[in-house]
């Protein structure tokens, strides 16, 4: 069983410029997280696009919709941005591929060294490989069907919507 | 739908004394970790013992199945050693309770910044989230079956031992 | 030999604010940083404000002027934003105050977990420890005359201007 | 002017082996720290050995001393274990080589992401810039005359002896 993780960007990839001062993408650190962490799971890694998930157009998420749809894989994690990681969600939801499909994110940067990335890309890998099909959200420890949640704006976290 | 996380020490929880360089236990950092990572599971997390899994003895393992048994939570999380994980595991597992549970630990200790412990503790309450009743080790972003598993002594990575 | 020590912002003490993905000031971690390191430096931190120094104004230098006339000690710690350091140096420096001022600040906010605020911030201590009455930049491990430097604005790292 | 920084190991290099979790030495982390924190001095870093401390002897000082003697720059700071840190001072110092020594260290490993060596190890280069000839021990943003200082045992830090 081999997972694809398809990389968008999302706060879980920015850096921090130290000569401007602003925070930025610059290339994926998936794959040295899964080395640092000793993952052993066969798993790929792919960066689709690496931008702020409140930039992500809907020809955006039709690339990643196509890809899900076209890679041999059968269970896809998808790091995103938090803002708008349940619309992503909503659109893959739809259309009702046969596959396991786990969106996760980060509300801290990797590189500042105290990142909730870690623990969500672990829980993520577990969800993807147990879930049945479907799409879902990983965040906070948790799974959520992509009909039925929404991130909290005032607390971060995310909930169920009914 | 409850958890418990039983803590038992292991490398996970292991701290530097400043004055006389050595590696110690004080407290468990796991409800500070479920906190900073934002972890909306609920979960209940109870100190059994703080020790190297090295030190552990069978009286040890023997409070630790009991506790398992006698718990009202269906589902547990047990934080671990990774030297004798194994050991702990096969010893619950024959004990065959219907129940749901997972052990996990750390090679790098919390307190280090970059230890893999985060991913660990998420995937591990991910996969206690979803696995049916059994013994699992879960390291490395994988789990393993209680009867099946081993630490690879020289690369430190867990691994199916047939 | 008691110091004092003027947080007036910048880079150093910016934080991340994880619900809206964008830095700004809180409070100083000065007092916990001089704690965490141990030092026993006999040390007042003070307040003045929390701005980016691209934002500091004429009014604003105007207070860190006075305060450095008025307080009672004559070894001062200035942390500052890099952007505009050499333009408070030069303001404090033609005031021509009897006390040894040294200002330092840093690239990467201190909460990013690998800020070179803190081998800044021991420098500063120490420089200002020995050197005579002036007024100076401390950056890079190296001091700066108020009247001779500048922020390489390509490189990030501060240089004579002659 | 610049500075020859002598490594000799210590609490500052030690790492983390994960494989049979003790603390041991692999090589010296110094020139990425003084890399990581742009620092500028001009500063030739000589590993002479990697050992704790408390392990250091007799023949191991004549070779710190011979070094200090025969290298051409006038100002060098020594990275070194604190358990014996003031024994090596007073050896130094004894020797009244015509030059500014300092001898630094930490408490916490570099490795463990939160150590008080960039601390240190700033003080320790502006204090070697500016100090006169004689051989100082720079601990806790202060620096100590040879003959003048002890570490604390109970509460780790250095202090006078008189």
């Amino acid at each position: 069983m081999s997972i694809m993780i398809l990389v968008t960007g999302g706060t879980f990839d920015k850096e921090y410029d130290e000569l401007n001062g602003i925070l930025y993408f610059k290339e994926t650190h998936v794959p040295e997280i899964l080395n640092h962490e000793r993952c052993t799971v066969e798993a790929d890694v792919r960066t689709l696009m690496m931008i702020d998930s409140l930039e992500m157009t809907d020809a955006d998420r039709e690339i990643i919709l196509n890809y899900c749809r076209k890679c041999e894989e059968e269970k896809i994690v998808i790091t995103h941005g938090t803002d708008t990681m349940e619309i992503t969600a909503r659109m893959l939801g739809k259309a009702n591929i046969p596959k396991t499909i786990v969106l996760t994110g980060a509300m801290i940067p990797y590189k500042f060294g105290s990142s909730d990335g870690f623990f969500n890309l672990g829980s993520a890998i577990a969800f993807v490989e147990t879930l049945p099909h479907g799409v879902y959200v990983v965040m906070n420890g948790r799974y959520f069907q992509w009909n039925n949640v929404r991130k909290n704006k005032k607390t971060g976290v995310f909930e169920e919507i009914g």
